[in-house]
């Protein structure tokens, strides 16, 4: 199947840390080649800005440094990267990244086998994704009902598997019940209507009243200021009352997982009738997904010996899953997109506009309620 | 089956911490009821002094202030325990604790279905062991071969299962290699011994040149030192040599963990030939195992997604491994009780003398290379 009007050549956002210590975005004008068997060409008219994109859009640079440059029509940015900070990022050092996990538009050219999605409106994963167009596989696309926009499109993967994910592993590792950290972000408040309707307790954590109530008028019952000076004893009320032994941080540093270990130990002690010098046997697990706080994670082992902090990403996730899981996962998020899956968005830039210096500190900022789209359109 | 002459009571090592915050180590004399089915009277012979019997023995009390009281033939120790360290020992105050976790001696006495280990040499596991008699369970002895002495018998629970543990998870989790610190230990030492005979590749961390010299003498290939300043260089390239990704750590406290995981996802990404910014999907994993250093452990999390750190005791291993596996391991033990896990000890002392702060503060010290055995027969 071939297609006439096909662009081309379009431009995709391009970040590259020198080892001289500069990072530098720039719009690169790149080649499209043809689709091969099992691909699809997507105009991508929508895409998030996800704490996870900034990871590899600005790494470890130093924002209040940005500087813009380029012209009008080919913006560019600079910032300065400390020397002791590039021994996290060797790996990429000199190398220009496409950046961009996630995004929705419509197929404009197909593959065999993907003849179907010709037209379709999809979402797609896979990185690259701030961009004009984008070549897909077929398995990193997602067709949306007809009736979607690309912005209602844009995040059909990332917080909602990860939301659904979160759900899995609960019941794969026998919990009874889930504490969520930065739980008024758009997947905290994915996962309270995932946990709602799943009948699966949750217990929140926000930083903020306004956090709290955000989560409390969608229906969150146990919702929890980690602020607060009586935080410590009212999460061991809600451990209790949930059982819940399995946590989510999105926060990382700091000492909140350990708060929340020790929380759990707390709880499940009140259930032990003798004193066990290594604690209680229940296992008590922290997965860290995120890095709000890119500071050492704290752990003081006060929790006995039958605890784990670990990683979480969605990807080795879904791997270990199987194909049977991930389709399920998936139908769902298609079946939910605009209901349980829904995302709200703040503001919607263009691709030139996510190099102004101003607004990647806006977007950079990561404040709850407060969330960006990039259409490659405009 | 009944036996005569069997004794009506026996003195037991006793720990109690106050509410007041004071440390109280006795001889109690206690009735030995009559065995009932499925158990036997063990009268002890040696028992070791292994550092997770310290953590019940003295807690969190500061032994600089142990001070030895009563009578000759029963002597007393007590001890401060500062106030704000006495919230990590709520379940255990003014309890009257046993202490002990294993030892060896001779069946004196056996109920129903133990009528084969009378007059046996065994070893026993499951706590109370600091005592001249111990009622035990079947399944909590093993019996040891005819001319296995106590000393030989003594630790054949903790240390041998532990090492053949480690092992046992490097198969189950699918790693390649395996990494120990405080390597030169008693449980090093068989650790190698295993390793060596299962063709486990071994990575020793110790912290001094005659630790060193400890391993290497018994055919320790990997062996490195933390407190040297080429240390993380070295671990990499031992790390990149062996394909390890699982560690068993006894220190706990401290960065030694976080160094051991940044040095795994170095190793890996070297066999990376794209980057990415979640790094590493090799799965990296450090148990915690012991607490020699009791200070917070640091995670500054420079080493992606694909990592946890978790607490690892052996009770709930052997529950999840299943009875088969268990009774691999210990049929193991048994078949090698006087090479592969043979443990030297440095000092043998009476039930009296370890309540003797001399005494105490000497066999408190972990030292490398020392062990005490206590002998409840002197």
């Amino acid at each position: 199947m071939s297609q006439p009007s096909v662009p081309t050549h379009g431009l995709e956002l391009r970040s590259t840390i020198s080892s001289e210590g500069q990072l530098k975005l720039e719009l690169a004008e790149v080649a499209i080649r043809p689709v091969a068997a099992g691909e699809v060409l997507v105009r991508i008219e929508a895409a998030p800005i996800n704490p996870s994109d900034l990871f590899l859009l600005t790494g470890p640079a130093d924002l209040s440094s940005a500087t813009g440059g380029g012209s009008v029509d080919r913006p560019t940015l600079t910032a300065a990267v400390a020397p002791q900070r590039l021994a996290a990022v060797t790996a990429r050092l000199d190398q220009s990244m496409p950046v961009g996990n996630e995004g929705a538009g419509t197929v404009i050219a197909a593959g065999d086998g993907g003849e179907a999605l010709f037209g379709k409106r999809v979402a797609v994963i896979g990185g690259a994704m701030w961009a004009e167009y984008r070549i897909a596989r077929l398995q990193e696309c997602l067709v949306l009902p007809d009736d979607t926009t690309p912005a209602e499109g844009a995040s059909a993967f990332v917080n909602p598997l990860t939301a659904l994910a979160m759900v899995e592993t609960l019941r794969a590792e026998g919990h009874a019940a889930l504490v969520h950290t930065a739980a008024a972000s758009n997947l905290g408040q994915m996962l309270n209507r995932v946990c709602l309707a799943d009948g699966v307790k949750l217990v929140n954590i926000v930083r903020s009243d306004a956090q709290a109530a955000i989560l409390r008028e969608i229906g969150a019952t146990h919702v929890l200021d980690s602020t607060r000076d009586d935080f410590d004893a009212k999460l061991v009320e809600a451990l209790a009352e949930t059982g819940a032994t399995l946590a989510f941080d999105a926060i990382g540093g700091g000492t909140l997982a350990n708060r929340i270990l020790r929380a759990m130990e707390v709880a499940e002690q009140r259930k032990m009738d003798a004193y066990n010098r290594y604690g209680s046997n229940t296992h008590k697990q922290v997965y860290i997904y995120g890095a709000l706080d890119l500071g050492p994670t704290h752990l003081d082992r006060n929790y006995g010996f039958a605890w784990g902090v670990g990683g979480f990403l969605l990807t080795p996730f879904l791997q270990k899953a199987g194909a049977e899981t991930a389709k399920r996962m998936r139908d769902r998020v298609r079946a939910e997109i605009k209901t349980t899956f829904a995302s709200r968005y703040t503001a919607t830039i263009s691709l030139r506009d996510a190099l102004d210096p101003a607004t990647l500190l806006a977007y950079s900022r990561k404040a709850t309620g407060e969330k960006f789209l990039i259409d490659p359109t405009r």
